[in-house]
């Protein structure tokens, strides 16, 4: 069997969803291989039928309740649903307590749902890159969705958020004034807030504070995102919630968007293409020798720069 | 005047510690301007003696105010520090509670404290060079020691505070189950564990949790990272905790660490010299084709390349 033939069948069998095929190439993607590109490649022309979600917020938000409940919502429609968590803090990720991961087993025993978590460790400027080759992956797989979620406080695991075709951030009502920072930080990305555990006291306190930012901010497209308060744990407002999302992609603004989250996207990718250029061996040596302070960094950069046009 | 005079005078003017022109530095490599790395080239022979010291923890540990009581201590020392704040709830960085930006006052009215916060967004790939940057800034104009202040979520955040000669991990009690996934990522690069707001319920169970994660892992370098109690906000704990920080950087296993160190940010360095290779234009165009699917983004990334191997 040929290296083309191989991929072609791998390919195949992900288009027909064998879950070990997947499974194979997510973990591929991970690493990063020559294959997984090889891969990506044949997979390419049979994507995007899949609407990618991304899911945001600060720790403690009920993020992961939160995508459980979607999932079941989508699962009741039917739906096809691919979870990629990139949250530490997520049960998915294996983060969490024995009891959110006991509730999660539902869905791993459903093979209509496909859950992956990244290790957000060692994927030094990959994180982005592998995050969105496994919704590549997903969409490939026919996973009408693709639920992506993401502790919204690092900057990589905020702009992951923003390549989706629509994002929720998840807030909670009273986290003081951390939360007013991280709101801040998160709030050109949000399609859609999502107030959960809003039966907590202070719910309509951050409902008003984030209608008044709103009315504030003015987004290039327009779109005002609406505000849906949820209490996951219990199913309530995740209906709406998944309305909401959609009345963003309905707005027709998804050609403009899906144009402006690939500019991150290729930027990402490149970095990481280009970046592969120099050895682990070379950097190690070149590091050595900064460290000694024999070598300049900004010299040695430039050195390698010109190595790779000559 | 021409232009290396320009910047040999400017360069001059940092040795000598003066703030305008270590400002306008500043500014220039928060920009990425091809002036600020000229600039550096000449400062760096002039670097090495500065200590940098990374405090990391999660949002709500008091990281702000451990640096501030940090800085007094040091100061107290006759010693002269400058500060980086990369995280986005520092009141360092604008991101605080009125309070605190006024306590913070008191440092940015004394010469020998420098302060600047970097904008933790807009940065993509290039937010832990320019940190390293401002501190090889810092050091070129004798600043003793070097604060760089993150917040300890995001990955690229936690791998800035660990470029540092010495890393404190700074936590809080009682924080629940997301602290707990947040503590095993940000492990292996403290050096010294403190546990803030330690007259708060839970501190003991917090210290007895990490003495026992502790005596599970083990670091190839053999170093046990010090746990020390502090109430930051009333100055107790900081003597102790600078001097566990020196009592690290005194193990002499400072020039192994400082090639260890170099490894990310050389990594780093580069990614950003290569990717400046496509202009934004580019990627614009290519980010439209492929959202019309008229291109698979693989094959651009690929052109692109090749195109500057030729």
């Amino acid at each position: 069997m040929t290296a083309t033939n191989h991929i072609s069948e791998w390919a195949e069998a992900i288009l027909l969803r064998q879950p070990r095929a997947i499974a194979k190439a997510a973990t591929a993607i991970e690493n990063r291989s020559a294959e997984s590109e090889a891969l990506l490649r044949v997979l390419w022309p049979h994507t995007g039928k899949a609407v990618v979600f991304g899911i945001t917020g600060p720790p403690g938000a009920g993020k992961s309740t939160f995508v459980s409940a979607l999932i079941k919502e989508l699962r009741a429609e039917s739906k096809s649903v691919a979870v990629i968590a990139v949250d530490p803090t997520s049960p998915f990720s294996g983060g969490a307590v024995l009891g959110d991961r006991v509730r999660m087993l539902d869905h791993h025993a459903d093979p209509q749902v496909f859950i992956r978590s990244m290790a957000t460790r060692g994927h030094l400027g990959g994180l982005a890159p592998a995050t969105m080759d496994l919704a590549v992956l997903a969409d490939a797989a026919r996973f009408d969705a693709v639920l992506i979620e993401t502790v919204g406080v690092g900057q990589d695991e905020v702009e992951i958020a923003g390549m989706a075709d629509a994002t929720a951030v998840v807030l909670v009502p009273g986290m003081g004034d951390d939360v007013q920072a991280i709101k801040a930080g998160i709030l050109e990305i949000a399609d859609v807030f999502i107030i959960n555990k809003s039966d907590l006291a202070g719910a309509s306190k951050l409902e008003s504070e984030l209608q008044m930012m709103l009315s504030l901010a003015h987004r290039p497209d327009n779109w005002v995102p609406p505000i849906v308060k949820t209490i996951a744990k219990e199913g309530q407002g995740i209906a709406q919630s998944l309305s909401a999302l959609r009345s963003f992609l309905s707005q027709g603004l998804l050609a403009d968007r899906a144009a402006a989250r690939w500019v991150p996207r290729l930027e990402q990718m490149w970095k990481e293409k280009i970046g592969s250029c120099v050895s682990r061996q070379q950097i190690k040596e070149a590091a050595a020798a900064v460290a000694r302070r024999d070598r300049d960094p900004y010299e040695i950069v430039n050195e390698w720069f010109k190595q790779i046009r000559n």
